[in-house]
């Protein structure tokens, strides 16, 4: 009996804290998505509150206690079950939260609530100098915030906040054993006759291509009594509550690519929210593992269906009912390659599966770099341009489409952008799991069918939430940690066939 | 020095308590302008968090014994000082919510949060069975919170949170002394024969609609860096920060009224909120002083000036010209004459001025019914109607219609209607101040310049915010408390002319 109460009590604790960073989306979607310019101050006060309060709640003596009295609970509990799952969890996000003081929380929300309006800004007028002070701070705060923890690296208290578990070595590692095969493959690649993917940048109707997106996303499952689709940006997903889970795209005029494979992304994301289990939810273990979890949903939805033949199969024939003028003339295996061509861009988002990583591993360097010391932000443009002539032999021809491009580091958001490359190598893990175990999954994709493949990753990965630890969870579903071989055997596949290697 | 080390700790504090209030009214715009209906009871645990933390942290010993410390300060500084006013106003509002506890102002959040999509649906179907339940859970709550207080009536507590300083006796006393003068104003315009108003309800395209409104609101001076306009089920305007203030309307697209006055209205609201002193944002200060003064500013907007012969020699070319099918043939004087046309109807928000205040004195006796128990609420549809028929001769054909018209009862915002009734009779006694202090006003309106009158209205009434108490400001503002003979007069002279009596 005493143990139940203390349970409850912890969770009613945990409701309340879920509750105040439920709160913190809402304003943050908003922000991005609503809000005029002139709340940004004002919106910079209120997440700072919300999330120092969020932040001292939980790092309370009552909840430290609480979980304290429970791990003897956890421990004779079922591994597996929620309440140990929980225990263990809520403790290990305890432990690392009591070493952070509330001052800091509370002052990098301010900052970086403050600093999205001025990234947008800079962006736009592709002036990084005006992003610059901002950005400084931020990289103060997060060495800050690091320096709070033990560590072997600096970077990586930061790096676990996204991927629980991992070490700075251990992307290292895995990156340092990718990066010469992609390099290979887009050599061989570059040698070989490029594709055609011109009828991309044709002139698509904005509205147009928002309807056939969303026509997809319901397809695959997107649940619009329980979402909404606004534009941003940046393209993002966010759980505002367990029924709440909405997404965001961009959409340009000029490039049918952008939006559709934007959208698609952010639905894979969407699934995973919408899928966890709801009794999770306001709970610490209500969302998904871990981001490149996340990124393996997102990057499956887009790539592994929304860039395969299979996909094509069915969809094309309505895409050119749609845009004939554009695409009428264009057979299907034409777009098939033509939205798999692999060319050096300067846009992460929208690169070609080939290059993709690339763009991860330049940010990684770069992020590290600055959480050293050994690199000022003042220098960072400099040296993204050089990363991208190093690694991609392409330089951007402004820091819109070079160092400003993405929304995270005006966010904070250090540590991050690894997770898509190691979603990119779990989603294809994960498509082979996929494949042996839903032998007619190529059929049902050919035929518009995608609920037994959102099913299977429901019951496998999403209701979950945050139970288990991703490299383990990554191993229950596939039988093996995070391995960079089916990703590598994914894309020379896909691309000797495209390129005829 | 110790003084001012405790006043900036209060300000720190009633800062934090304002970015939760804020919080919670972007939680709640985003309900009623963008949240999918899953995300209803999601919502209400996370604005009932937010507003159990606000009620907590507000009513905490600290600010109790800071509050105690600075009242000698607040005694020997000038009384209208910022300093003197603030501990003066949060002491008031301290002494009232230490009264509550806070489990009911969590459970009041909660269920408010969440029959406002029950609210919703039960209006779109006209089936108050199903708004029932909701409603009588919360005059049930209602009446627990009027009973944490000490009042000569229960309605008292209430009506105070809208209206410091006023009793219900006082409202019950100028709704008696203008009841039978509205009645009779109304029996002498039936007497006469009718002025058409049909033009009104023919097809308007609802983009151009929205276009003309915020054309007339942009020249009236809603500034939209620092707010936007949405559509929602029922028209608000919500501070979300000194730089943050939205509007919503609704539009039909045969009925021009609607959207157009129900925009200006709420265009009045907001530049109160927008004229409030910067320095007194985030403080118990940063709002308007009360819903009576804030309905003076929107009624001036929507009537004083949106239904005035010189606000349309200026704009109604430019109306004729967007709708040249619709009112090409209409001339001005007849159009005038539409829009004031004088008509027992179901709907409040659309009623004319002369029976605007029989709708509102119809929900103050129902009310203070519900309050004292004499009605029950399952009895409510039946008591609407019946005084329905008893104030106006008409009955409503459905609850959509009738009692469900109104989104107030599911926020539970018992007390907030007065002030609407209030406010016509304050925004004619501010007329008749502006008239004679501006005295080329109508030479100005007739040329379509609105600045003067609105910095009028900003050092007179905005900039103060929440300083003075609402009786207080009126007679600061006009020589005289609240008095309904302005508004008699200003009605009497308007249908006189219109209606030939």
């Amino acid at each position: 009996m005493e143990i139940e109460g203390k349970l409850a009590q912890l969770k009613t604790k945990l409701n309340e804290i879920e509750d105040l960073k439920y709160a913190i989306s809402v304003l943050s979607w908003d922000q991005q998505t609503q809000m005029p310019p002139g709340g940004a101050n004002g919106r910079g006060h209120q997440v700072s509150t919300l999330a120092r309060l969020a932040h001292t709640k939980f790092v309370s003596p009552e909840i430290g206690q609480l979980l304290q009295d429970l791990k003897p609970y956890a421990a004779e509990s079922e591994p597996d079950s929620d309440d140990a799952c929980l225990i263990k969890v809520a403790s290990r996000e305890y432990e690392k939260l009591s070493r952070v003081p509330s001052d800091l929380v509370a002052e990098f929300a301010r900052i970086t609530t403050e600093s999205y309006g001025v990234w947008e800004e800079a962006r736009n007028e592709a002036n990084f100098s005006k992003f610059q002070p901002y950005l400084t701070r931020i990289v103060e705060l997060r060495r800050q915030y690091a320096d709070c923890h033990p560590y072997d690296h600096i970077y990586d208290p930061l790096l676990e906040d996204y991927e629980p578990g991992l070490k700075t070595t251990d992307v290292k590692e895995i990156f340092e054993a990718l990066r010469p095969k992609q390099v290979e493959l887009i050599q061989a690649i570059g040698a070989r006759p490029q594709v055609d993917d011109s009828f991309l940048y044709k002139s698509y109707d904005e509205t147009k291509q928002l309807e056939f997106s969303v026509n997809v996303i319901t397809q695959f499952g997107y649940d619009w009594k329980r979402g909404r689709l606004d534009k941003s940006a940046h393209p993002f997903t966010t759980r505002l509550g367990q029924s709440d889970v909405r997404i965001t795209t961009r959409v340009y005029p000029d490039n049918f690519a952008s939006a559709f494979f934007g959208t698609t992304h952010e639905c894979g994301h969407a699934l995973y929210e919408m899928g966890v289990d709801p009794s999770l939810d306001r709970t610490t273990l209500g969302e998904g593992a871990s981001y490149a979890m996340h990124e393996s949903q997102s990057r499956l939805y887009e790539n592994l269906i929304g860039r395969s033949r299979d996909f094509w199969i069915h969809f094309y024939p309505r895409l050119q009912e749609i845009f004939p003028a554009q695409l009428g003339n264009v057979e299907l295996d034409q777009f098939y390659k033509g939205i798999n061509r692999v060319q050096p861009s300067f846009v992460r988002v929208e690169a070609d599966e080939a290059t993709y990583n690339l763009h991860i591993m330049l940010r990684l360097e770069l992020e590290i770099a600055l959480m050293e010391g050994s690199l000022e932000v003042a220098d960072l443009p400099e040296a993204w341009n050089a990363r991208m002539q190093d690694y991609l032999g392409v330089i951007p021809p402004d820091d819109r489409q070079g160092v400003l491009q993405d929304v995270h580091w005006s966010s904070g958001y250090f540590g991050y952008f690894s997770t898509y490359a190691l979603g990119n190598l779990i989603a294809s893990q994960i498509w082979e799991s996929l494949k042996s175990e839903i032998p007619d999954l190529a059929t049902q994709i050919r035929g518009g069918q995608f609920s037994a493949l959102r099913e299977w990753l429901r019951q496998k990965i999403h209701c979950h939430g945050k139970k288990f630890e991703p490299q383990d969870l990554v191993e229950r579903v596939t039988g093996s940690k995070i391995d960079p071989a089916p990703y590598m055997r994914y894309l020379q596949e896909k691309y000797r066939e495209i390129y005829k290697l």
